[in-house]
C-alpha cells in the first residue's frame, strides 16, 4: 500500500523573503492559485506579524485558495499567534506554524535561555495556537544541530500539547543524509506519542543536499516535506519541490506518493522564476533549460537507439515539450544522420562520412550547430551528388 | 588519520560538451591553469578522438598543466586509445580514461551485446591503454543501474587487467544516496582485488542528488570524486566540485580531506560561469550570489547575535568577501539598528520604534532597502530630534 507524502509549499514565505524576490499582492495571489492547482497540500502564505503587507497577503491568499490548507508562520509569542489567526480567518482550512530554536547554540546565543524554559515556551505556544485552529504545526528551529534526546523530549511535549505536525528543520543546511535518517529514526523509535502527529522535513541547501536529506527523512518515517518551487529560499535555498516530487515518482519502490500534478511543474517553475526575478540555471534538475537536453556523441547515439538509455523520466511528465538534441563537435554520426533525416535529407554511408568530417570542422568553429547551420552545410554537399 | 579524497575535475570534458558551453582553446587553457592552481588532482581535458579541435585542446592542456594529472576520455576502442595517448604525450603525468556500458539496458540496447563480451572488451581496452601509460581509469557506464554481481565481476577483471582507478558512474542520475552506499559497499566487500585500485564516484544530478550520492560513495570507501565547477554538465549536470569539497571540510568527523584551496572556489566559479556562458543561479550552494546572504528578521537577529547560529562555514573560506545582510519587510529591528550603526546613526529605543514602523512601510513598497534608501529614511527622522 502506497503512503501519501504531504507537500507543504513555502515559496511564498521562506522563498519570498529572499533578497530581490519580494512580490506584490497580485503576484502572490497568482502564485497561490497556481500552487493550489498544482496540488500542494499546504501553502505557507507568509509571516503575518512581520509587516502590514505580509498580513494583508496572508489574508488575501486565505480568501482565494480552494483546496490547500493555508498556513501562517509565527514565533512562540502570543501576539504573533493572534495576528496569524486573524490573517488566516477567511481560509477554508488554516494552520498556524509556531515554534522556537531547539539547538543549544540557538538556546544560549539567541534566546539566552535553557532547555526547560524553551520546552515550556514551545508547549505554551502550541496550546495557545490550538485555541484558534485544530491544525497546529510546531517547528524546532535548528533541529539538525539539536541534542537528539532533548529534541525527542520536545517533540513528545508539543505533540501532547496539541501539535498535529512537528517540523524538524535543518536550518543551516548542515546534515548529511545518513545523519538525517538516523535522527528521524531516533524520533520515530523514541517519542512515545509520535503516531499522533506527522513529522516534517524542512531542509536547506547550503551543502547541496537538501533534496537528499528530505528523502532520507521520509525514508525514516517523516510524512511531510517543506519545499519551494525552484528551491528558492534563504542563502542556498530550500528543498526543491520538483526534485522531491519527481524522486518519489521515479522511485516507486519507496511506496510513497504525492498528489502533485507533475505536468504543471515546468510552467509553474517559469512563472515563479519570472515574477520573483530569480533565474533558474540551465543545469537545474527537473526544471533547468538543459535538464532534458543530450549533447555528447556517446549519449546522443545511445539516446536515439533507446531513450531509456539516458532518461529516467520523460520531459512530458514535468510539462516540458520534448528532449532536445543539440549538435556540437561532441555529437556523433548517428545524431547528425538522425537530425538530417528529420530535416528531410538522406545520404549514403560514404556521403555521410564526408558530411560528418565537414560538420566537425564547422562545429569546432561555431560551437553549436542548429538546424539552419546544418541545412547550409548538407544541402550543397548532397546537391553536388545530384549534379 | 585523515584520508585523502582525489579530486578529478571534468569541467573541460563532461562540462564542456553542454549546449552553449563550448570554449576555444585559449579559454580551455586559462581554465586548466586555474584548476591546476585550485589543487585538483586530475584534469579531464577532453575526448581526443571526438574532433580535431578536442584533440588539439587536450594536447595543449597537456603542455601547460604543472601539477595535476591530465586525462583523456576514450571508448573501449583501440583507435580512441591511440589518439588519446598521442594527445596526452606532452603531459608530465597522463591518464587514459576508457570504458564501456555495463547495465543490461546499455549492453542490450546500445551495444546489442552480452555481459561476457562487454567484460572482455573492457579488459582488452584497459590492457591496451596500459601500453601507453601506467595510469588507466576504467568507467563502467551506467554502473548505477548495472547488475551488482556483474559489476563486481567487471571491476575485478579490469583491476586485474591493470586499471588503477575504477569509475562507477550513475550516468542517468537515478540513485538514492542509501542505494549508492549499499552498491559501493558491496564492491568494497566482494571484489577480492579492490585494494589494488581506487573506486571513483561520477554522479549526475537529474534528481538533485549528485552531491549526496558522491558523499555516500566515499562514505562507503570510494576515494576519488569526478566533479565540475558549478556542477555544469549534461542535462541537470554533474556533481559540483565546490559542494563536495566544502562538505568534507565542514564534516571533519568524516576523516577525509582534499587538497583544494577553497578560497579560490568563488573566483573560479565566476570565471567558468563567464567563459562557458552558464549563469549560476543566486541560490546555488556555496557559489551562488545569495549563498551567504541573510534576509529574514528571525535569521538576521540570530545572525547578528552569533554568526554560527546560521552559518556552518564562512564566506571567506570560499573566497567571498562577507556575509551580506539585505533589508526587506521581513527584516527585524535588530538588523535595522545594526545597519544604522554601520552607517553612523544612533537612535533611542523610542526613536528606533518610529523608524522601524516607517521602514516597514517603505520596505513593503520598494521591496529591498539598500543603504542609500535607509539613510534617506533615517536622517530626517533623527534630524527632527536634534532640531
Amino acid at each position: 500500500m502506497s503512503q501519501k507524502i504531504f507537500v507543504f509549499d513555502t515559496t511564498l514565505r521562506d522563498g519570498e523573503q529572499v533578497p530581490g524576490c519580494q512580490l506584490n499582492i497580485e503576484e502572490k495571489l497568482m502564485i497561490a492559485r497556481e500552487l493550489d492547482l498544482l496540488g500542494v497540500d499546504i501553502i505557507e502564505a507568509g509571516f503575518p506579524i512581520s509587516s502590514p503587507g505580509d498580513f494583508k497577503a496572508v489574508e488575501a491568499i486565505s480568501k482565494v485558495v480552494q483546496n490547500a490548507t493555508v498556513c501562517g508562520l509565527t514565533r512562540a509569542v502570543k501576539k504573533d499567534i493572534e495576528v496569524a489567526a486573524e490573517a488566516l480567518k477567511p481560509a477554508k482550512r488554516s494552520r498556524i506554524h509556531t515554534g522556537i530554536g531547539s539547538s543549544d547554540i540557538h538556546i544560549q546565543h539567541k534566546f539566552n535561555s535553557n532547555r526547560d524554559e524553551i520546552l515550556q515556551r514551545g508547549v505554551d505556544a502550541v496550546k495557545y495556537a490550538r485555541q484558534f485552529t485544530d491544525d497546529v504545526e510546531f517547528y524546532a528551529e535548528d533541529a539538525g544541530r539539536s541534542d537528539i534526546e532533548f529534541l525527542a523530549r520536545l517533540t513528545e511535549a508539543v505533540i501532547k500539547a496539541g501539535a498535529t505536525v512537528v517540523n524538524l528543520p535543518d536550518t543551516t543546511g548542515y546534515l548529511l543524509p545518513n545523519q538525517t535518517f538516523e535522527r528521524i529514526s531516533y524520533l520515530v523509535n523514541n517519542v512515545p506519542n509520535v503516531d499522533k502527529a506527522i513529522l516534517s522535513m524542512h531542509n536547506h541547501n547550503d551543502l547541496g543536499m537538501a533534496t537528499a536529506n528530505t528523502i532520507a527523512g521520509i525514508q525514516a518515517g517523516a510524512r511531510q516535506v517543506e519545499v519551494t518551487i525552484n528551491g528558492i529560499g534563504e542563502r542556498a535555498g530550500n528543498t526543491s519541490l520538483e526534485e522531491v516530487v519527481m524522486t518519489l515518482k521515479v522511485h516507486k519502490d519507496l511506496g510513497l506518493y504525492t498528489d502533485i500534478k507533475t505536468e504543471k511543474l515546468a510552467p509553474l517553475s517559469h512563472l515563479v522564476s519570472k515574477t520573483m526575478r530569480m533565474p533558474v540555471q540551465a543545469n537545474k534538475a527537473i526544471v533547468g533549460r538543459n535538464a532534458f537536453a543530450h549533447s555528447s556523441g556517446i549519449h546522443q547515439d545511445g539516446f536515439l537507439k533507446h531513450s531509456l538509455n539516458y532518461e529516467i523520466m520523460t520531459p512530458q511528465e514535468v510539462g516540458v515539450d520534448k528532449s532536445d538534441i543539440v549538435l556540437t563537435a561532441r555529437s556523433g554520426r548517428h545524431a547528425i544522420k538522425h537530425r538530417m533525416e528529420l530535416l528531410g535529407f538522406n545520404a549514403t554511408k560514404e556521403k555521410l562520412d564526408e558530411i560528418y568530417e565537414e560538420f566537425l570542422l564547422l562545429a569546432d568553429k561555431i560551437k553549436e550547430v542548429n538546424d539552419k547551420d546544418l541545412v547550409g552545410l548538407v544541402r550543397p554537399m548532397l546537391e553536388e551528388v545530384e549534379q
